[in-house]
């Protein structure tokens, strides 16, 4: 695996992708097939109990696991995830969340892989994605 | 399998859980076992591409199945997703999404089903979950 | 959806392709987009407690998909698996299982359903498995 | 997370509950939360083309993350498979199969992980799982 993309070109793809949600997320370290993000939390991802709602933590995995896949194929923005297998592990706190992602295998077709996501300052994971995009033709 | 809350104790209760999204949910029919609700799209949940974005889909799959699980064990908010498979089919339309929910196992301390959800107007599924729910004890 | 191989053909195609495991199974229908097989469980396949083990539920929903994927395909044996979710349900019985299919979705490059399976003769499904199989191309 | 068996008394515990299979598997290395081991292949596990099964996958991941999680709540053979999804990435040779598990959480009623399988002297492996399984009450 070879990385096609810098972590500031990452950024600007995901300010113009996702515009709606881009300013919540952060790259902490990006390598060949892996990365790791920090995702701000605010009131709209809360739940009752001062915990973080399953489809926040379901986004994190998702725009991880996306830019992991863009880093390595370059800038297609039509790579749709095909399937996300999520187990809920731990209640997160009200904390940021943290992921980090691997890719398992980058083919011409599809790209798979998992993240696990952290609520920061704590060790044990509060959930773990698998995930599979399809990549498009040139 | 018994229905144990009618269509109008869950959506109040719906509306006391999920406060900052349950105006965007409506039941549309409710049985032992199943159930199908209706999600209103909002800009918020649109991508670029005028299509509604996957942590939208996967949060009517989580909406769904939890109150298809409540219905059968009454209203016990601890119930927690464990688990959730989701496979993305087609590109939505930037319609209203519709989901038909069934309960596949209610078990002591798991309940167990699926989801198929459509853009509405369209007969083929844009995306099927499989979902797991812990049941609190007594 | 339309049915590219009879029930026949399929037959023919399982004893050429899975020699070792195609006597233990049988298509007890078939259409476009659905089929329902039913396994013979021998020896091999129980586990102590008068059950049968969990590959074996695995191996039925994995032929199961395949065949409805190649029904509408045609004879494609590079299709494999990419991923399969499986939630087990009940504990079955020694009896033979029943499977049944649907697709969910027959696209260019990939094929999406789901089964469910039954011990023979109880109504309630002791497993529940999706599936996504990779379509190689002509 | 605390070892409650070791490896000798893991590998009495499997040739008593999976008698028909238990010759096939040999653990690798064991520490509380991991587990690595071996399974032969021979030709009831081989399909046409000179690869493994997918069933046999499946099988090699179960038999792994059941260890891993005995080996941290004593031999409680009533803790069963409630949920698999497993991703195959490459054809594996057919060569010996090998496993890594992870533990992500254990819990009184769950334990979570994953189990990422390689054919024996290639780094890249060929399919991961991702597993829950249910442990019962004393």
């Amino acid at each position: 695996m070879k990385l096609l993309m810098s972590k500031i070109e990452i950024e600007q793809f995901l300010k113009k992708e996702f515009p709606q949600v881009s300013q919540s997320f952060k790259i902490l370290a990006l390598d060949a097939g892996s990365i790791s993000m920090l995702m701000n939390i605010t009131n709209e991802h809360l739940r009752p109990g001062g915990t973080v709602s399953g489809p926040t933590m379901f986004l994190l995995a998702d725009v991880s696991f996306y830019l992991a896949t863009l880093s390595l194929i370059g800038p297609k923005s039509l790579t749709v995830t095909t399937n996300c297998s999520i187990n809920f592990l731990r209640k997160p706190s009200e904390d940021s969340l943290i992921s980090e992602t691997r890719v398992l295998k980058i083919g011409k077709t599809l790209s798979v892989g998992d993240v696990l996501i952290y609520s920061k300052g704590n060790k044990k994971p509060v959930a773990h994605a698998s995930l599979t995009y399809a990549i498009p033709k040139d």
